[in-house]
């Protein structure tokens, strides 16, 4: 279990499987310049008096300047910072150049849209074997409302808070051993479903089928199609159709099939796709309003990678091609 | 932005919004008795020489033991180990009355199934106002492939890493405005569509409908049903069954229907049921292999938490009820 020769990079890797946020720290040099830098080293370290910590390497070029700092700044940062979080991990740049600031209660610049920042003063430095620790003492502080970004392993991470009880969908103790509700594929289905019958029962639509529902699904985006391309966008829904499927969307005047068998939306077509959109936008909404910004961002992050990895070779539908007419 | 009564209470809420790791740290009393608590406080220091820090209040009942102790050790804690973590976090009890211990190099107790493990020398001490900030020379490590417990905002956290580039679904630059892949309708249909593809094709079960195919999943389930609570379970699949859509299911000989109209699979049906498990757990595992075992049970939260927050009243699947006869 254990190394036996103490192998750095090694012990790199291994330090990575603790998560961390991410900061940006910041503070104006004597000259007026700005500094930053980012950081997961940081963490908190006392309510009161009120103090954080973060380490800096002592090859950093902004040694000097942290060391001399009577303040400085640490920026928590949202999911949403990543492309910042990247610059200010970045050397030579000018890292300020489009970085929106703010007012503080110190010289030293604050970034606006984070999760959470820290006003400090510059307390204590202590040695840290190649880095040096900054403790600062919090003067003021203010958060929004965003998802934190995280870092584990060397990559970027989005978090999924589990409540302290936990989730069960079931109040059986004793699951089927062979079946039960920790099933992907369940998981994948029932809230599929769920989400399908809550857009159908909103949208009063129950003489759509599901077939139909997915036709205009995918003419919405992709306007003007004929019925192979069709049936490989809808290769995913294991399903296929054929002209005759059409007579009903033709009926209720939502699909026009022209004498080439281009089939596009009519008005009527579009202003059901658009309702049917606005609908599973505000199912959405209340999903993220009960589980939280960043859960929904996580889930969605977690099926397009599910999605990327059970894909048959469905063509992109988001690609549109004009057909020839 | 700014806060302008520093409020303990809410200081201490918005550094939670640093995402951590969850660490148990551990030593020997001199009268040799473990101790040790839970702490999130760590955080990595120096390469060379390797340092790590924590940090404990003042207030604690171990601070004259940690104090004085040579070595202590830091347990980063995989997301199986949250039961560890509470045991750890909790006063009174003994903690380490049923945790599995290993031998280390130094006398501080080393738990076992973490995923990650420093062995440490007590090299120095800080003053960090309510707390004092303990620095260790990391001597030995150890590592195990375990997804990483986090706690964020006050909660424990599972974490979905992102790929650098991040992940698109699309090749196309501009994604229409109305609709796009980023639809948590559309994700979630299009993942449960090619997992279900998946299923099916490696099944060779092309002759069973999609409705045959839940049917055959609720039965292998439940057992002995009828048809009413069939369809209570069937609702989330927004479908319904009348006793004529069992005559190709019977025709198969998979299913039974008595006289009672009561609903049963018979060997054959089992068999077919049992082999749809296999392999639905054999397309998990291929996921898994592919995303990581964090990532898919941060998915699998995540989409008990959508399905709790959509469901329209189903019943407990997983509750069997005998039928009576």
């Amino acid at each position: 279990m254990t190394v036996s020769n103490f192998d750095s990079r090694e012990f790199r890797n291994v330090l990575g499987n603790f998560a961390t946020g991410v900061t940006i720290i910041t503070t104006r040099a004597e000259d007026g310049q700005p500094v930053g830098l980012t950081a997961n080293s940081f963490n908190s370290v006392s309510l009161d008096p009120p103090l954080v910590l973060w380490s800096l390497a002592k090859t950093a070029a902004s040694v000097p300047v942290f060391e001399q700092a009577e303040h400085w700044n640490v920026h928590i940062l949202s999911v949403e910072q990543e492309p910042l979080s990247n610059l200010f991990a970045s050397k030579g740049a000018d890292k300020f150049a489009n970085v929106e600031l703010e007012d503080g209660i110190t010289p030293a610049p604050l970034i606006a849209d984070c999760t959470t920042r820290l006003q400090c003063r510059n307390a204590f430095q202590y040695d840290g074997g190649d880095h040096i620790i900054f403790v600062g003492e919090v003067l003021d502080f203010d958060a929004q409302p965003k998802a934190p970004l995280a870092f584990v392993s060397g990559q970027y991470a989005l978090t999924a808070r589990k409540p302290y009880e936990g989730v069960n969908l079931s109040s059986s103790e004793a699951l089927s051993a062979s079946y039960n509700e920790d099933l992907l594929g369940y998981l994948l289905g029932r809230a599929h479903f769920q989400m399908l019958h809550g857009l159908k029962t909103n949208l009063g639509q129950q003489q759509l089928s599901e077939l139909e529902f997915y036709i205009l699904s995918i003419l919405g985006i992709q306007k003007r199609t004929d019925i192979d391309r069709l049936n490989a966008y809808l290769a995913h829904n294991n399903t296929s159709v054929t002209l005759a499927d059409f007579a009903h969307l033709e009926q209720l005047g939502m699909v026009a099939v022209d004498q080439h068998q281009t089939i596009e939306l009519t008005d009527i077509g579009k202003a059901t796709s658009l309702a049917q959109i606005k609908t599973a936008k505000g199912l959405e909404q209340a999903i993220t309003d009960a589980l939280g910004e960043g859960e929904v961002q996580a889930l969605k992050l977690l099926l397009k990678k599910v999605i990327k990895a059970t894909d048959p070779g469905i063509p992109d539908l988001w690609q549109v091609q004009e057909t020839a007419n």
